[in-house]
């Protein structure tokens, strides 16, 4: 099925595993990672990754999607550089403390010292690499707004332990946006938008996401409204997303964007920066939908809706294969993206497996059963249900189509429960102390708690369960509840354990 | 037409050049670069660009020709890491030769020497990547031949002048190819299939390219054979597009590519390296078919087939809008890319200058009389003839298919010509001493001579003509032609300016 038959040959082809999602999630997860071809981690780099080919593939089809957003919601496509003078670096300080210890610094160019002794860091995000250009570009309220995207590639020597797709030192996926306003309402409104925009993403991609405005302290330098989509591994914790933040005029003022407004007179930009990572998505979907056999990839996703399996002897190897392909033509014709594995070389049960690892939605084996009978055998990734169907093109078109259908809704449905219920809600005042308690809390859940938003009563909080408040609970932002620790009137908030 | 309207506002629309592409050819493409929103030059660390909007459409067109050509010769897109260990690059002496004085080093990560305090190298090219990973995934002569291609941004800090496109510190488009095979016979004939991919690639995107294998000293480190193709930027000097090297099993010994063969001995793989630039394919896009107005694309490659201009006054504007929306309507459900300018702010005659500066193949104007009389007035870009159509669906679309058609023939012819007659051909011994005498030489020509094969002949004929020898016409490697300098039979070389 891939380019280079052989090259998948690397992996243990039918091998099954006897690592459990459930009970050790990122052993499952490293496995996968390996045994779907997403990524290799045996790059000698710390925290670096190549992205293999089915990885590759998915991420492509994942990017489109994102891409789409971005250009639907009016934004421009740019590609802006990687390097940053250190003096860039230093106008912003708030930002420096922030990734003081993430940033990767050149030092030398060939065999001598940078010239003139600047050292250049690798972007560890690009906000002071493009507001310098939105500087040269915005000169009146006529430029505004201003909104572009780009796909690049970031750099964060993380301290922490590094994981591949979760927290690496070189993440591939990020897809940033960035943009420019005339008024903190106009940019608010964006921000909103944004956000829905940002929901239709990921409800299309088949995650169910929490958003949450993140408290003061967590929030990204120069930041003053934060509202980041947050989702909980199964089996695991929670995990950012993306985040959309609303910047105000911070960096405007330090890189002056200035802007003649209607009457002439000199304003500051309003500015928003937003974006998930590729990556990190890619990690939601074989998180949500894996199962111990492999990926499970809702329709929509797959880069290939349908593998043709022929299973033959030596006898009527010609005839199932001539009808396969016949089969395969058929599908092409109709619309669908379909493979066929037809080498000689492993067994159909290899096959299976194989196709079951790399979570293709649909399966088709042909043997003598089906070739007298003018059938074919249809078994879905998911469910693992087997149906046999008649090769009428009108009926085999409308069968796949409803198989394709129910699958792609009863997966979506079960990811929804799922997060509901790993959701607890902590409405019940007698409950208190027993959340205290760490040990009675459920480690793969979010809970929903009454905070009054202070500083010292988040430090008691999260000292007494060992979890963190990722923030206000957005959607449910107009609730109240009673405080955890201090009892008076605050938001609701999420408590989990996260990455 | 673009997504942020005002933001095209801070290139000076709408302003005539008096730069002559013929006369300065590096001012016009400067100048171009900035009109057409290609690039912004204006980015604070040397040799990088930032990519605007209309740039990285075009980046993203050409892009998918080059994805489209690498999957169709069977090869896997993988994506592999940016940064590389220092021990990794002491591996290759003739390799760290090659780049020494091109690498970045980061040496710190955040504010402290990197780890184990080694260093670590941004890629000026992936062989030291890509390969110790090959070493992983081949076992046996059954993992190959293994293809896989990636599209990366790769870093070189140049001493010499940068040039945007040309000549750049982080080139964002470099899609590179690299396969292993079992023997040199196997690996040479693939590599004939990239010279024959490469070719269908550049003809695809309309750009006559000169196939030449490129003598010893010229070569990429650890190549045995390397054969370059190379095109003649009008008014300028030849440019290297693109590269495809044997490397025989000099990369395969350093990095233990070992695998068993049929009969269970161990051998060395043969790997092939290959990419053209796509920051340098659209250099030459500008080049050879750029004029004094601005951009003209091939309908092929431009991501916009026509633009609507309404021409309306105060009294006739509402209908006028209205029978431009109604055509772009009908064109789109016709199948072609539409876009409308029907911005009050700015002129037609703005417009027009602007839709010319971005190269769009047809532009359709619509004004009173065309209302009146159910009519659109098409213009082709590249002779700027006007063409009067009527709106019936079936004839406008034939018309205009056949307006495409006649441009992007005429647009082709017209460059292969012109490059045809830019290479001179020295067949006549009585020339020769003309030849030598740099004065007489045109410098954007190629001069096709014999010449031996010494490195001595060449250092003289080098020499005398300040001219360089980029290598064996590889099209005419059957054929045999005197030496320049000392007369002795050798093949047709090319002698020429270059960046």
């Amino acid at each position: 099925m891939f380019q280079n038959e052989h090259s998948t040959k690397s992996t243990s082809e039918g091998q099954k595993t006897t690592i459990d999602k459930q009970v050790d999630f990122w052993q499952w997860f490293l496995w996968i990672l390996q045994e779907a071809r997403i990524v290799d981690t045996n790059y000698s780099v710390k925290g670096s990754y190549v992205w293999l080919d089915w990885g590759y593939k998915l991420f492509k089809k994942i990017y489109a999607f994102a891409q789409e957003a971005y250009i639907q919601s009016g934004h421009d496509q740019m590609q802006f550089p990687t390097l940053i003078k250190e003096s860039t670096f230093l106008k912003e300080t708030d930002f420096i403390r922030n990734f003081e210890n993430d940033v990767f610094w050149v030092d030398r160019e060939g065999s001598k010292k940078l010239s003139k002794g600047e050292r250049l860091a690798l972007r560890p995000t690009s906000e002071l690499i493009i507001y310098p250009m939105f500087a040269r570009w915005i000169r009146s309220w006529r430029d505004m707004p201003l909104k572009v995207f780009q796909n690049v590639s970031i750099f964060r020597c993380e301290t922490n332990e590094t994981r591949p797709l979760i927290r690496n030192r070189e993440t591939i996926g990020f897809i940033e946006g960035h943009s420019a306003f005339q008024s903190k309402d106009e940019a608010l409104m964006f921000l909103e938008t944004i956000g829905k925009t940002y929901s239709t993403l990921f409800e299309k991609l088949g995650i169910p996401v929490k958003f949450i405005e993140v408290p003061k302290w967590d929030r990204f330098a120069g930041s003053t409204k934060t509202i980041d989509g947050y989702v909980l591994l199964p089996g695991s914790k929670s995990m950012e997303l993306f985040t959309t933040a609303y910047l105000g005029t911070t960096f405007s003022k330090i890189f002056d964007i200035e802007y003649l407004d209607q009457h002439k007179k000199k304003q500051f930009a309003h500015l928003l920066c937003y974006g998930p990572s590729i990556d990190r998505i890619l990690a939601t979907i074989i998180a949500y939908y894996g199962d111990n056999k492999g990926l499970v990839l809702l329709p929509d996703i797959s880069p290939i809706d349908i593998i043709i399996i022929p299973i033959f002897n030596r006898k009527n190897k010609a005839t199932i294969i001539q009808y396969s392909n016949e089969i395969k033509k058929q599908l092409i014709s109709l619309g669908f993206k379909v493979d066929i594995d037809d080498n000689e070389l492993t067994s159909p049960g290899m096959k299976f497996y194989q196709t079951e690892r790399f979570g293709i939605p649909l399966r088709i084996e042909i043997g003598q059963k089906e070739l007298s009978k003018n059938e074919i055998t249809v078994t879905r990734r998911d469910t693992l249900q087997k149906e046999t169907i008649d090769n009428q093109e009108a009926t085999m078109r409308a069968s796949i189509l409803e198989i394709q259908q129910d699958m792609d809704e009863s997966m979506r449905n079960k990811a929804k429960v799922t997060f509901q219920e790993s959701i607890i809600d902590f409405s019940e005042r007698e409950n208190i102390d027993n959340l205290l308690d760490e040990t009675k809390l459920e480690q793969d859940a979010m809970y929903l708690i009454g905070w009054c938003g202070s500083e010292k009563c988040a430090e008691v909080i999260e000292q007494k369960t060992n979890f963190s408040i990722l923030g206000y609970d957005y959607q449910l932002k107009d609730n109240k509840k009673a405080c955890l620790n201090c009892s008076t009137s605050g938001f609701i908030s999420v408590l989990a354990k996260r990455y």
